[in-house]
């Protein structure tokens, strides 16, 4: 019998999101449940293997129509399915494919989730069709995936994609979540714009939008639709860091496409064309052109990526 | 019977190097020829199938026992095997896999030969042992290549691993090669150390053991070695440049090892020192650490890598 479906687990720190697909990629149900942390996370495998047998059980399915269930952790994952650890889990080590394959039965293949979304975009989102793919995904963090002939690149300790900590400003002395300094994300996570907003704003006294309330990246990207000047060069200088390091990260892999996730996102296309200017400036010839692309699938991207990984 | 040979061919714009090597990375014999570039480079990949064919009769095998024959040449090449063109060898687009293997009759490869430089190293140089990595060639420009999984990434265009192209100075004006300015090449090739060792001179008034002959960038690492203190501002320079955009590139693939090669990394350990301490202050913490060793194939690496492509 064929196989056609397959599952997809994206975990994070509050909620576990499931999805179950056909193996052409349509999404059937999705589904989430609480992440539940207590004693070092120790229920969220098996809170997500009891889920996935429900749904097999409800449907009727056999083990055998079942392609395999994909697993996605904020964390580094290896190319064997191992975590080194999931500090927003409360876990250490764990040989995910191992434990989670045991529960279930089942093929199972595990990723860091923020490869998983760039999968996930790559098979039925702003990647689709294409073979090798940057997804920098722009929320409270910097987040990253590269895709390279289809598939993650996962790296020696999981660490591939972390392109949101690549030293953009070596000069910079605010230090960054991870412990080093002047990495993008202190420039174009939403966090970072802020940050950037608030030099601007106390480097000068000119009139802005961004004096009148709390600022935020979206207030930002308000103001700059509205032409507001410092909230122009707050943008301006977000964009260059971002287009400049996504040239360098092109270099490097020379991906087909480049698709701009998270939450900073959600501005649309005026996020997108002053990104585009600098990675045109900045690009080796043969990479510029390479389209530059708002993601789709938004907060689904982790379970269409997870399940995808189980596909040949 | 069992495929126990292999061959190797990197076609320069001089000379055309070959290798015949067993499949466990034995090199049995070695050889060049020059490379002809009348009427449009047609004879190069006819000379280069001519020498393979004489060394397969010369040593009595059958093409049973060769597994293939892998070409290096120097330009993008993709996936499939097809350059768009190598201007070196006045070639436009040139389907290499197809032209080789209906010459010989055995099975071709092709890949750019800078990544198979890479390549060679990963397999039976300062690489081995290695899955990913990252290789970076300093002289006259910078190259780079980029295995992932053992494999090159060839990227979209045939330009993944450019690396030398990356713009880490974005304010720079003075123009690359390239037609971009602030690239890589610009500040850690053997041109760019006399760049800024020129810029040093002339911006000073200091003693030097630079002063008292034409510049090159073995008289810059020679100073440097005998504690010369302008030499070693232009040293510190060079690697700071080369140590973040080493540290940026791996926090993209995040390799296991990082090689240097190239006729500038003719200094030895000296050059690695400084450049390992900028890398290690600017390094995403799990990509600390990473070893930085310099290549060990020397002009090899090509014919190395290049049979590589061959083999499983």
């Amino acid at each position: 019998m064929m196989s056609e479906y397959c599952f997809g687990i994206d975990v994070g720190g509050t909620t576990i999101k499931l999805g179950c697909f056909m193996t052409d990629g349509t999404l059937l149900e999705k589904w989430e449940i609480p992440t539940r942390l207590e004693e070092q996370g120790k229920y969220i495998l098996s809170d997500a293997a009891g889920e996935v047998k429900r749904v097999i059980r409800e449907r009727g399915l056999t083990n055998e129509q079942v392609c395999g269930v994909g697993l996605a952790v904020p964390g580094p994952v290896n190319d064997e399915g191992e975590a080194s650890q999931a500090v927003n889990l409360h876990w250490g080590y764990k040989h995910l494919v191992r434990e989670l394959g045991d529960m279930l039965n089942l093929p199972v293949c595990a990723a860091n989730d923020a490869n998983a979304a760039a999968l996930g975009e790559l098979w039925q989102g702003a990647g689709k069709g294409c073979r090798n793919m940057i997804m920098v995904t722009l929320g409270t963090g910097v987040g990253g995936g590269i895709i390279v002939n289809g598939k993650i690149v996962a790296g020696e300790h999981g660490a591939a994609g972390e392109i949101g900590h690549a030293c953009v400003e070596p000069s910079e002395t605010a230090v960054c979540n991870c412990g080093n300094h002047g990495c993008l994300e202190q420039m174009a996570s939403a966090t970072g714009i802020v940050r950037l907003a608030r030099m601007e704003l106390s480097g000068c006294e000119e009139k802005s939008l961004l004096r009148a309330q709390e600022v935020t990246a979206k207030h930002v990207f308000d103001a700059y639709k509205q032409q507001d000047a410092l909230a122009g060069r707050v943008v301006e200088k977000f964009a260059q860091y971002l287009g400049n390091a996504l040239s360098i990260y092109a270099c490097v892999v020379d991906p087909g496409r480049i698709v701009i996730g998270g939450g900073v996102s959600k501005a649309g296309d005026v996020l997108i064309e002053p990104i585009r200017k600098y990675y045109e400036r900045d690009a080796f010839p043969a990479c510029k052109g390479t389209p530059i692309v708002l993601a789709e699938l938004g907060n689904d991207a982790g379970i269409y990526g997870s399940a995808k990984l189980v596909l040949p």
